[in-house]
């Protein structure tokens, strides 16, 4: 970090996979990166006391705590709330964290429902701190490369947006776990996966979506056996996929599933514009494909851009020498970079999604279930 | 062909691209294939009598005509009409051909309109000869292995189909044409292209479409130069995508576009099992992709299937040795040779679309632009 | 073909895999072509008389004979014999019909003896008539637009070429044929298919291979099944790799092997100079790789050019519209087209081998034996 | 780490490129490994005071030297030392410390000059302390999965190794540094590129090079600006190539190249055997592609395995949940933990090179210079 940073006092919600990635994070982000601020991992917070100590010193916490609304609390000595926690437990301590002056990162989605989001949103706009999302996709080089292409109109007017996120291993061997429960998961396939996807095109493409015009919720797997040995049943979905239309006119669709063999981590983006496409697929993610369609027929064909050009790439002067790749968890890093470069009065080189950001995620998440629900187009302003 | 094979007595109406695709086939299935009729090129049939003479030389016709009603009449020494011309002049050949005991062989899609469609099917259905439908990718061996491996249940029960047919070249500097006309064309991307991947799917899952969840209809090229130089009305679709679940419970999505950069003839079609996956792009067409979900994770991937095993692969042993690519008109030349399979009596290796067939396909089709007309469900009983 | 287009009698030696091959190009090309010479399929001549009249039938000949010699006759009414037979009996037909004043088309590699290829060279030089090799691959889109990115300068400089060849048809299941007796095949590996990509590259490059710095010649299934269930001797290389430099001082290495699993017809060429790269693979036979290194790193990446465009890319103007691929038989025809270009008067699109040509390739296969016998670099000179 | 494990003090010499990849993986070693010793981050080691200090602080090292020699003392208090510096200084470190009993970790490759690296073979068989060399694509996922597959004959005997390096970063533009000064640097593109691929080479199959067939060493750049703007000469190889056979009959090929427009850091490896083939490339690090030809021609084809599950592939379950793809600097923390497991009487899940090992990769180094040198084959074991 630079000289003289002033300390960011970080308190870390959760300990499974997303406190790791977090964790990760806020030590490792010092370290490749030249900050403004000073981030301190001051204190992380689980219910599993029986872990926790051993998560704190792992990953090099100052404090451990079972009380996330100590953390939140005016005087905490925190200056940053991080929320690593399932999507029903965003609301409580965020918004605890903005009424006490904090700042907030929270994991995505933004929450559970739609009505949650919104107060958090709310309660964002009438906060003091700041507010950033975890849809770590962003700072991966290749999609902040794809937004940068796209928003300076090396593609043209944006006429196609595809987007999937395709994972297999929800079949019906798996084990009933809270995730597959409806209550208490909010949903399966939509809010995890097509969560990214939506985030990313809107990033990309700096368009909302305006419609929903049509959509598949769809649960294949309706049991499996509980840690008990009975058959529970399980209520989220297993896929959905849905059309829209975005503000600009441009068609699209999405779709997320746990249930397509052969694809780990299948989450891909595709703009198709007037002059020119580019796509991103996460099992290759340090890879851009462009097309130029600007140049002659003669030499026009998709380009396999390697993204680690420290002069030209984001990010990538960061890391190693070019033509090093990097991995899943530097999204995370370059967020923690960024969160620091923004809190540091500075902008970063590509947008930060904050709370109201998150919220028209949400909306679009919401809109294709009412779709799926009515059997009909539902126009998306009806639920902002 | 084999010894003292019946012949058969073709006359092809169509002398623009189909019709170079319908010749070079009836010419080149007799020099790869022994057939069990003796396909003959009576007589080629043309509007354009200027030109025909030349195509009927060229390509080895023995007669030209510019009256396709006489090549249907009873009376014409024709034994089967082979039907290469726009949409909206397939019926009036097609049921003049059947009504005289004709066998015909139409191009797809059946035709501009359902209500024509239909009167098709029931004109096949009253007739004795035999229909067969230019759905050409059927006989692509990639396409046709994809459907011996799914209805053999290699995948399992399909979960997933994903077509696209991704095309750039209908950009605004793409002079007026008759095809940029819906009354003229019908529709534009929508039956030019998804009538084919529609048919593929129904023909490597084995499964009708039951209902259409939702749809995109939209032109975005609203008008164009015309030869007189004024600018006329582009009134067809550029793109149309469509939600759909199969019978069996598939979610299904589908898009055709002619504003797609970088995507030259971008056909592809996914399905996703509950024990694996195969998927099909015409870009790369002598290949397939298959992924075994019953093998261990440890060496488990797509694999790339390269389709030219005689042993093996259909169709690959009438052309080269093993590992010889094939492209594009093979399709058409396989289908000649399976027509003619049929004719004699035989059954082909994987099953030819008949009017019935391909009137499934027609009400899909139609489902589709019913949804986006009502922004709504379609349920398909409701069309057919 | 166009107007009043000159005859020109064809005579085809050889009905196997290549007899096939040339008869389906010279049926062919007059159909997608219009030539300045109007081939006509006078005679085909096999040894098997038993099967001859079924293949003069099936792909059209006129006439069948068992007598090369007479086909080759100054007074057999043949403008040009085309040879299609093995290595070994390439010299006695080429020679006689040179001397006959006739115009030769001839099987690679040139012969199966730097010798005889010498011999058939100089009769070249002192005949009438024109040669021509069947490297046919020069005559893929992909390639021939390879060859002119690079003559073109928009890779720069040459500075490495790495060619392959890799099959994996020859394991120790395969029985004793006559291909695997180095007295009546020559060569096993090396002279297939490194010819081809020797042949390639320098067709590409514009330059002739000045030294091998080492070769390795290697037999690993040395004996196999003959027909009487005894074993036999095989006694063929199954693989011959060397390292070349080329006059400009580019380094190079080409490797064929019979024996690499996972490759079936990996005929790999790839260029890289100052400026930019250039790669193909036959497996994806209708796509160039390309990349520009004078583009800016951002967007700077290998391009995948389907090369299917009728405007832009070799022989994609005879075929179908744009971005309908093509197979492997279509270098064949591709190569009739310019044959027949060739000897009306006209200059084909990207140069025709002839026999000088054919000797250097020659030369290169004959300097990399040398050097796996020697264990020592050989300088080219020496063997021309 | 586990409970009570017991301290491993580390003296780390080198602050560059490798010095931060090898502080970071001590760093992170503990983080995601449960380890059998307890690595410390004593001392780090450089010749630049003036940057050591910022140095040692970011990267969480205890202690800065400038001074080598003190951390190679017995007396230092430090039980490994790593050796992160250019090649011509490894011998001095290693064979002190190794002297003084401690362990030692050096970079690749084992030294600039075969007599040096013999004398630290010999240095370290004299040894109490344990040799490890940084061959760190050995612990990427896919290679160790490599190594596995082909060791337990899933590929079968193997045949053909075809190993390549190749970067395009070396043109003329780039300004003269010491490493293109073959007094300091020893070689270019060989002892940098080479060396890893040999290693991998000789890692996969298990078995050593026999002999050396042929070379090409090439010096394309002769000249480049220096700092004070004149030219100086610029001595090291642009480009090696050679041709080999492995003890076992396979024959091989490697070649690294700094001028390979178009590859970045393509290191691949490939290992046809008679049973399959394995492949990498590390341009798309997370995938191995393998291809089994024991199974049916119907769907065998190349499988493109996403090295990401936890319960198969080598190293995934450190890391994050399945899936998920790592990056270039987790070979290095790979390496650390089985560092660590060695030290703690474990045994690596895929070998560790050592000395003695890497003395033999860079016998075959030498044996290709010597082959080009001598421009004749070059038997290895006159080297050793």
């Amino acid at each position: 970090m630079t000289q003289d940073a002033t300390p960011l006092q970080v308190a870390l919600i959760g300990q499974r996979f997303m406190g790791r990635a977090h964790s990760n994070a806020w030590r490792q982000a010092p370290r490749f990166f030249d900050l403004p601020v000073d981030p301190r991992q001051h204190t992380v917070v689980g219910r599993d006391a029986a872990s926790l100590e051993e998560f704190r010193e792992r990953w090099g916490w100052q404090h451990a705590s079972t009380d996330w609304a100590a953390v939140c609390a005016a005087d905490s000595g925190i200056d940053l709330v991080d929320i690593g926690t399932p999507n029903d437990v965003h609301e409580g301590p965020a918004v605890a964290a903005l009424e006490a002056g904090k700042h907030v990162a929270c994991e995505k989605p933004l929450s559970a429902t739609l009505d949650a989001a919104r107060r958090m949103r709310d309660a964002a706009a009438a906060a003091a701190g700041k507010t950033f999302v975890w849809f770590n996709y962003r700072r991966c080089p290749a999609v902040a490369l794809m937004h940068e292409l796209v928003r300076e109109g090396r593609i043209g007017e944006v006429l196609h947006v595809r987007g999937t996120y395709l994972q297999s291993w929800g079949g019906p061997d798996v084990p009933m776990l809270w995730r597959f429960d409806k209550e208490r998961a909010g949903s399966g396939a939509h809010g995890d996966l097509n969560a990214h996807i939506v985030d990313m095109a809107r990033f990309v493409t700096g368009e909302e979506v305006a419609r929903v015009h049509g959509a598949i919720e769809k649960t294949f797997v309706t049991e499996r056996r509980a840690a008990d040995g009975s058959m529970a049943a399980s209520t989220v979905d297993d896929v959905v996929s849905f059309l829209a239309t975005f503000s600009g006119g441009a068609t699209a669709s999405f779709e997320a599933s746990r249930l397509a063999q052969g694809h780990l981590n299948r989450n891909t983006l595709e703009i198709n514009g007037t002059k020119g496409s580019v796509r991103f697929d996460f099992e290759d993610m340090n890879v851009l494909e462009f097309v130029d369609a600007t140049e002659s027929g003669r030499t026009r064909g998709w380009r396999r851009i390697m993204c680690t050009d420290a002069e030209h790439h984001p990010y990538a002067a960061a890391w190693w020498p070019d033509a090093h790749v990097i991995g899943y968890e530097h999204g995370f890093t370059n967020m923690v970079a960024d969160i620091c470069v923004a809190l540091g009065g500075g902008t970063p080189r590509v947008p930060l999604p904050d709370f109201a950001d998150a919220f028209e995620t949400q909306v679009v998440l919401e809109g294709a279930l009412e779709a799926a629900r009515r059997g009909a187009a539902v126009d998306l302003a009806e639920l902002r």
